[in-house]
Parts: C-alpha cells; structure tokens; sequence
C-alpha cells in the first residue's frame, strides 16, 4: 500500500473507467451523462483519446495516461470500474492498480468473470484492505450506455459509496433503478450467471415456438413476426419477444429472403450457460431448461454429425401437417409461457441454493425487480416474480406461487397438446418438453427414483430408505438367502 | 527415489493392493484366486489379519505391515493397487508410497478419481520415473471378485506387465478379457466416468419404463417385472434389465408389499453423473440423456419443492388412462431401445471428443468390447456397438450405423407414441422426451438455432454466419438507418 496517491487537486473524477473497448466506452458515456466526471485509461491510449474526440462533449471526462496518473485523478474512496476481458487479463488489471490503492478504495470487476474468481479476488483484496465489487452488467452495448441492469456484490459498506453512482445510471422502471446490492463476495456475479443461463432458456423456448409455428401452421417468418408482435401485447411482453418479432420481420437485403432464411443455423455461445448448468449440477439443483438450452446451441453447431444424421427417418413436415388448427398459435403462446415460468422457477431456485451455499442472503425479490429493466430478458412477468418473493421470501418454487400456479395449470392441456403435436410432426422441442416433464415429476405422488434405489441397492450394496420407517435399509440380492437388515 | 527396498528373497508377491475395504479385499482375493501371489496393505492391520483369517485358503497372500514391508514384498516392476476413497487419500497413500518405489514401478489408482486428478497425478509421478496408472473397474462388490471390467489408463509401457494380470482377472466374454488399454494418463478414469453417465442415464430410462407401464396400463409391480423378463430375451438383454427384474419380482418382507413401493422414491448419487455432465458442457457434446438422468435423481430428493407442487394440476392417471392398449408394452419396449441407442450415441461421441482433446486415441469398439461383461452396463447390444466401429472408427455418431439406424427407425413411430401418450397422461418422461427430441434436432434440415444467431446479433453485435457466403456479418438493428455490413 503506497500513500503517495493521497488527495490532491487533481483528485477530482467521482469515479474512474479501465478498458475503453464499448461496453467500458459506453459505460464511462452514461456516467458522464449522468453528471459524474470520469477518470478514462486504457492500455493503449488512442482508445482513451478517441472517446474524448468523440464523445467528449457529453460530459466531464478526465483522460489519463498511466496506471498513477488515473489513481491520482480519483476522489477517495476511489472507484475504479475495470472492464477488460475475463481471465487473466482482469488478474494482471489488478496486479497492476491494487498496490496503487489505499484502504477503503473500491475496485469494481464489470466483466462477465465467474463467481468464483470473484471470491477469490474479493478474499485476496479484502486482507489488503481493498473493497473488490463483482458487478455484473447486462444490457449489452446499448445497455451499458442508456441504462443497464446492474448487480453489484461485494461488501456491504462498498455499496454506500458505489450505489448512488450505479443507480444514477441504471435503467429505471417506474421511478426504480435496476439496481440493487446483490450480496457478498461473488453473489452479484452469480446472479448474473444465473440471469445468463435463464436468457438461454427463455431465447431456446421463443427459437421452438417460431419452428412450431412454421413447421406446424406452415406459417412464413414475416407473418410469424405478427404472432409474436401480438404476443408481446400480452403476458409474454419482454425484450426478447419484441426483439424476435423484428429478426423475423427482417428481409435480407442481399437476397430478398427472410433474414432467418439466410442464417446460418449454427448457434455460438461465449460460456455463461455452460457455467450456470456447472453450478446447477454443483448444487444439485435441477436447471433442466438451461441444460437442454445451451445443449441445443452446442449441438446445432456439430456440422459432421448432423450431416451424418441427416436422412434419418422422421415424419415429413408438410404431410403432418393436417390436423393442426389455427388455435395451435395460441396454444403455442401457452405453452410458452408456461415454460418460460418453469424455466424462471429454476433459476431462482438455483439462485436460492447459491445463496443458502456460500452465505449470500440473497432478495429474490429484488433480483426480479433489477431484472425488470434494461437486461436482456427484462419482461413484464418479472414484476409478478417481484410480487411472488415479496409475499413469500422463502417460496419453494414460483410454479406454487398464486398467480403463476393457476396460469401453469390453466395452460397445461394447450401445453401437452403442443408437445405431443411436436413430437408427432418431428419437430425437436427438448425446451417444451423438458419443462413439462419438470411440472410432472414435481407435482408426482411418487416417482420411479424408487426402483433406482432398489437398482443401486442390488447392484452397489448403497442402501435405500423405506417410506414408512426411518434408517438405511440393504436387502441381501440374489441367491443369498439372508432376509433383509438395517445396514 | 531409495535403493534400499532393491529385490531380495522377500520380494515375491506380483502384486499388491492397499487399501481393504470391501472393492479392495475383493480385487485381491480375485488376483490370488488366479494364481497370483499377492501382497496385502491396510492402513489399520485389523483388516490385513482379517482378509488372510478368512480368505487365506484361496490362494498365496503375503500380509504386510508397513509401508515398507509392502513395498519390499513386491517383484520388480513393483504394482500397487491403491483401492481408498478419491481425493486427499488417493494423494495420502501416494505420497506414502511413492520415495519408496524405484523407477518403473507402477503405482495403480482403481478408485473412482476424477479424470483431471488422475491426469495431473500421473503427470507428477511421470516426473519422478514412476508409472501411474489410474484404472475405472466397474461391477461392484460382486465384480470384483467374479471378474470386472477393467479400464487401465496411464503408460502404454506400465500395460505391458500389467495387463496381463487384469486381463487375468477381468470378466470373460466370447474367451476375451473384458480389460484393454484405453489411453496414456486419465483415459481410463475418463472413459469410467462416461460409463457411469451412461449407467446413470440406462436407469432413468427404465425407471421410465416402469412408471409408464404401470401409469399408463396398471400393471401391478410383479406384471412389469414379467415384462422385464421377456424383454430381458430379446435386443434389450442386459445385466440392468435383468436386476430390474429382480427388483420388482420381491416382496417386501416386513410389509408383504411390492419392494418397490416400500422404498423413498428419492434417489442418490455419488457424483460420476455429474461429472459426466460437466465434462460434457466443457466439451460442448450435447449428452442430454446423462443430464436428465443426473438432474432428475437430484429433483427427486428435494422434498420441501416437491411437497410445495404435489397438488399441481394435472391428468389423474386412472382417469386418463383410457384408450392405452395392451399393444403399449411393446411400444415402450421400442422406445426404450431407441433412447437407449441415444444415451449410448452420445456417451461414445462424449468418449471420441474427450479422446481428441487430450490426445488419447482411444478405440471406440475396445471400449465397447470391455463393457460386454462385469461392469454394469454389460449388455449384448455393445457388441453390436463393438461391431459398429470396428466397422468405422470415425463413426460420427452410432444413430447412422446400419442396424442401428434402422433399429430406431423401425422404432421411432411407436416412440413417439409413447412420449405422447406419457404427456397426455402427465407422466414425466425426461429422458424419453429428450431422447426423441436429440434425433429429431440430428436429423433436422434446419435448426431455429439460426433465429438465436439473429437475436444474439440483435442485441449483443455477437454477429452470424451466413448460408450462402462465407465470413461474419453483423445486422445494424433498430432505428439505425446503416445497412448490413460484413463484421
């Protein structure tokens, strides 16, 4: 720890940005905007010089050129938002600022990192007497400079210098910032984990929904657009959905075919939802929609495989197609929406379980209400999961909540007509139908686990319990005539 | 590195096991019943006196007390089996072991360690002239000492004097020992560790079976284990089908009840299907039978969720189960060869990319032919497997080999009939469900995947690919009148 850096008149920048590539740019813009001056640095400083040309006259920013020259510009305690790639390069960023720091300093890590390098970064600061705040940000460029949702972790008493500045710049619904302290150590970056994996679900159910449509109505993209643009008027209101009604509303230029026509059909993903299913096996909490989301995107992307299995028998789509009314589109907005609510209910049940592990404390209800804006799965039903949490903290599911408990149920006829017409059209919906297995395992009187047990018993001697007495029970298999005993 | 433990008299015993609880007591009356002097280490002696008090008349033991007296015990190159829990005792006894041991000798994890530990093992062991062998050994108690199937890792060199004494003791059939060498370093953890991914998603499917013949029929416990039975004659023959029979066929004695009925219906793990899993994302192989299979087991013990769901709304199966005829055992009996086949294609693709990204050359039919006999999964239908890529090695997935693809095929009307009828009646069915709906998503021309490019371009610059040209593009969305441009 130096003292050097002590306040001085240059000390002036209410807050600082490292990593100037666009989300760092845009975030330093809308903190401009916002009234705040700016401490700007990059590694190269043609990025920092080219935001002042730029953009300069947004705002107060002040560019610095060394790692020193943009500590001494900032107000104690400093607040350094470091926005550079994940990995090593956030661990070098640190490297080379904390020795910079006095105690109370603030270093905030906006980059997509993993919760647990964020614990580890946070315990090492914290014997340094440095405050590290995982952040997570989303909203995307156009987020991060008009009004993103942003969940902070670290320390509590971080948050009283950092939240006024993050509010300021958050998006706002009805008056509210998205914005709230998540919790210790890595639970913001968790929690922005978890967002990731829910908008993998939410993006693979709204990707089914459009097949069905077309594959089962026969439906081209730009009329599918109407339907999702009419669903938007309704419970299933969100960005994504409003969104999707534009990519598929889109001619392309070059060809005068529907945008989606022309797209590779090969989806990428950059790891947060491999994460976000990681931990959801972890912590033993079943994340099945994520799970066949992001194995869905893995598997559209293995090019020699599906050629392999291309010809492979299956209905042909066009001459299933009979049978299947108009009212199917609203069965589809059904089943979507009743998915989505089982999707929803998995993460938070994940963020539950994180929470209960690592001693987080986490409002749920508060995690719904940033999500409500300027993120990428923001939508009106996150309002009702708002509501949910505030009645009941502790809620063991969102699917025995109220409101979405009597939508689920009145949406589960529509919801297995539209898997069983997928199934027999051949259309692949492993999001639908993975949800629906989800509300029927969960709501059976008695599950085939049993026979499992009865299988690991027999094969691996690991005992079972009884449902009517306590303790572990073996039973001696096969020709061994020994009866039964407690094991 | 010590000299002192040099061959003298003592050293006699071909092998030698560490670690005698009941795996390795089992494993070392299996050596000595074929012949091998075997040399015996317990951390507590108790087990030593007790393991020779019994067992002794079987075959040529050598009891040791210390490390040193076991090590000394051994002909050069020296082979210890280390048979303790995975983990801090894996590294315990290897650090005990390992400054005794002279260069060549080889040191034998047959635990279930983690494929990553084994590798970073073997690789610190390698550094210090020792071969370090972790192995997978599947069957159980019973396995053990009947003849396991056994998959040794590590150096090719370590298999020359070692294999023949596994291959001794491995489980026969057609004559062949149900042992190979899979790979250099983790290989054989590894392919274990997809073993018992499999395993765990083979019972889910069955369990499956079962919950739907007697939901979907009311066929009482004792029917369905005739069912099994029949079944067990023809393409399903298997070792789990088998004991699933067993299972069902029992009465419990203290109730007079069907076993399987008396038993919590919420099944464990001890981790391997979660690894399996979470290999499987790192490596972005869509394995979505093992994931269901891992996650359903998990949803089955959260008690508190399922009892705040148990009265969701649904079909009652009595009501429902009209118009299912008897011609529906046959029907599942499809299905579940067909979701089997699936499980098993993405449990080899899983084993083929592992074996590319760390270097292993595995051969897909040697594991196959190894599973045929002793491990759990032993089932006739792998040397139809065998025989598929014997026939082509670089099969790029078993659901477009010949008789397999015709065996799904021929099968895949009455699959989707059980996946619909499972749904209509409120039977969950994940692994069913997510097995039709990988085939279907295989074989699909196109996947909506392309509508998730166009969205995560729309919102995140995350850019496409396009179908008719090569390179990136990226979308200049909403109201920006710029038009597409190459990213």
């Amino acid at each position: 720890m130096t003292t050097h850096a002590a306040k001085s008149p240059a000390s002036r920048a209410s807050i600082g940005v490292t990593g100037l590539a666009v989300m760092g740019r845009n975030l330093a813009r809308n903190l401009a905007r916002h009234g705040h001056t700016v401490a700007l640095h990059n590694r190269s400083p043609q990025r920092t010089r080219d935001l002042v040309d730029q953009f300069g006259s947004e705002g107060d920013f002040v560019p610095t050129h060394t790692a020193e020259e943009f500590v001494r510009a900032l107000e104690r305690p400093r607040k350094l938002v470091v926005m550079v790639k994940a990995g090593t390069p956030t661990d070098a960023v640190i490297d080379e600022f904390a020795p910079l720091l006095e105690p109370g300093d603030i270093i905030i890590d906006a980059g997509n990192a993993h919760f647990a390098d964020t614990r580890r970064r946070e315990a090492a600061l914290r014997e340094r007497g440095l405050h590290f705040v995982g952040t997570g940000v989303s909203g995307g460029e156009e987020g991060a400079l008009h009004g993103p949702s942003i969940m902070p972790g670290g320390s509590a008493s971080s948050y009283d210098s950092l939240g006024p500045l993050f509010e300021d710049i958050a998006a706002k619904v009805d008056g509210a910032p998205c914005c709230t302290h998540i919790g210790p150590d890595g639970a913001g970056h968790f929690v922005k984990m978890v967002h990731n994996g829910i908008e993998y679900s939410d993006m693979q159910l709204i990707a089914e929904s459009f097949d069905l449509l077309r594959g089962a109505l026969g439906y081209e993209p730009a009329q599918i657009a109407d339907v999702f643009r009419t669903w938007n008027t309704g419970r299933l209101d969100s960005y994504l959905i409003e969104i999707t009604a534009e990519v598929l509303a889109h001619t392309d230029p070059a060809t005068g075919a529907p945008f989606v026509d022309v797209v590779a059909d090969e989806a990428e993903q950059k790891g947060t939802g491999r994460w976000t299913v990681q931990n959801g096996l972890e912590l033993g909490v079943p994340i099945t929609g994520i799970a066949e989301a992001t194995f869905a995107r893995s598997l559209s992307g293995h090019t020699e495989l599906r050629r392999a299995a291309r010809g492979l028998a299956g209905p042909t789509r066009s001459a299933a197609r009979g049978g299947v009314s108009e009212r199917f589109a609203d069965d589809v907005e059904q089943a979507l929406y009743a998915s989505k609510v089982v999707a929803y209910a998995q993460g938070f049940n994940q963020i539950q379980a994180g929470s209960a592990e690592y001693g987080w404390n986490v409002d749920l209800g508060a995690v719904a209400a940033v999500w409500r804006g300027g993120c990428i799965i923001r939508a009106k039903f996150l309002d009702d999961i708002r509501g949910a949490y505030r009645a009941e903290a502790g809620l063991p599911t969102l699917l025995a909540s109220g409101e979405f408990r009597s939508a689920v149920e009145d949406a589960q006829d529509a919801w297995r007509s539209v898997v069983s017409t997928a199934v027999r059209l051949g259309i692949p919906t492993p999001g639908f139908s993975t949800a629906l297995a989800y509300y029927d395992a969960l709501r059976a009187e008695r599950l085939p686990a049993a026979l499992v047990q009865g299988q690991r018993d027999y094969f691996g001697a690991h005992t079972y319990r009884r449902v009517d007495r306590d303790g572990s029970f073996h039973t001696t298999w096969a020709a061994d005539p020994r009866a039964e005993h407690e094991a």
